[in-house]
């Protein structure tokens, strides 16, 4: 075995170990039948001439998680907007274009809306119709007519990811399911992609029995009048608020109902007493 | 001394050094501007009985960065949904809402909105009008009626923040305006902390240098066809695609274009010609 040779069966098992030790793909089975959809989908339209190429454009950075219930990550920074941008003149171009990218990362088409909420530039009129105001109104039209023509020609598939371990597993996924279109792929790489990971098996979680201790601590060490305790598991269904008189724990009465709805009254209601007494 | 004035000592000197050493808020000045115009407003208002109280309320988590240019970070992940529904809860209970929140994440009244792309659920009628779909009607009308209602009314201030310089600073600023509310001031503290940085001084930089040189290098390593290098700060100006056959360099000519089109027509072509070599 020559060094190349060597270096390569290295990369392999690399490669190898890496898939192995990833957590599994949710919604795996989703992702590969949508992927198969389009993939026909193509394939059919490519004998009448059309489409020049299909190109795999992902866009985006991936995040290394370092808990398996994951709070804390390491993330690369990417808008999103080459890939964003790209996409559209790849389909300008006559391409069809499978899309990958971080959630919540700049969509195609979306580019020249406002960055806030998209609530900031819609208002209804008195018959409840919704109206664009009109300093956003020729970008919002624009960019609804060129999505929607791009999503119903059937010229784009987007597939959202997260974290390093979502990434290379659907883009494998892709790279397979895409190698029948031979030289008439294309992979255009815009995402950031972190260039190591920790593996799953050897990350530390954290213990939910310790949860009211800390709460403790932390109402006397920062003097606060309320502390919200809640495990990450189970945060939409209880919530402990832990005062220096005593604990309250809030419990969700049925899947309509926000937690917050009664956290924020037992606040609102402690406050209310507390400017009594003071003020 | 005691140990307990010792320790507050400490941390008073720990808070100084973070602040210090901390990098200058970007638009400092509006923010600050924008706080002082919705405090006077509800001290105004509140002497006609209004609101109960102003509470502020912090969402989402906060990013460590470990570049000053800031390409990797440590994040916290929270997707911003207690500060969101807590933060309509309060204005229901009569509260004024300063809602400090980490860009991107949840968002008050949009919880029941679908997460992708908003235009998923738009769509033009034949005279140009927006429709939306019919099974998403209720939700974002009542979303626009919400939202426009809390925002027009003044009882809603929003503020983003990306890292955990940001987010402090905002906070300072906040506590410092709001003080005059004294018992009537609340502050929710629903974001997600980073309990670590760091120091903005220590942090080293890429070399822009030797950008070429990782181009060539990842040619020959990934057996790629092109890699299309770019620097951080000029990526939206300036790129180069490099093949094994030499280099091209695409520049923007004026502002209104994207240099996506140029690169993704260079690509095209480049594909176009490999496929006819091949195939």
């Amino acid at each position: 075995m020559d060094s190349s040779n060597e270096s390569e069966a290295l990369q392999r098992s690399d490669v190898k170990s890496f898939f192995d030790s990833a957590p599994p793909l949710r919604n795996g089975n989703l992702i590969s039948e949508r992927l198969k959809e389009f993939i026909e989908r193509n394939s059919r339209s490519s004998e009448s001439g059309r489409p020049v190429g299909v190109v795999c454009v992902t866009s985006g950075g991936t995040t290394v998680p370092l808990e398996q219930r994951c709070v804390r990550y390491i993330d690369n920074f990417s808008s999103g907007h080459r890939g964003a941008a790209s996409t559209e003149y790849f389909i300008k171009a006559g391409y069809t274009v499978i899309f990958v990218y971080r959630r919540g990362s700049c969509q195609p088409y979306c580019r020249y809306l406002p960055e806030d909420s998209f609530l900031e530039f819609f208002k209804l009129d008195e018959d409840s119709t919704i109206q664009v105001s009109e300093s956003h109104a020729t970008v919002v039209k624009k960019a609804i007519r060129d999505y929607r023509k791009a999503v119903e020609e059937g010229l784009l598939l987007k597939l959202p990811f997260t974290t390093i371990f979502e990434y290379l597993q659907i883009l494998q996924m892709v790279a397979t399911s895409m190698s029948s279109f031979g030289q008439h792929g294309m992979f255009y790489l815009a995402a950031a992609v972190s260039d190591f990971y920790v593996p799953w098996e050897s990350m530390l979680e954290t213990d939910p029995n310790i949860l009211l201790q800390k709460a403790d601590m932390a109402l006397k060490k920062y003097r606060m009048h309320v502390v919200v305790a809640n495990a990450l598991a189970t945060y939409k269904k209880e919530v402990v608020a832990v005062t220096n008189s005593g604990k309250t724990t809030i419990c969700k009465h049925n899947e309509e109902e926000d937690i917050e709805e009664q956290l924020i009254n037992l606040l609102v209601a402690m406050h209310s007493k507390y400017i009594g007494q003071v003020g």
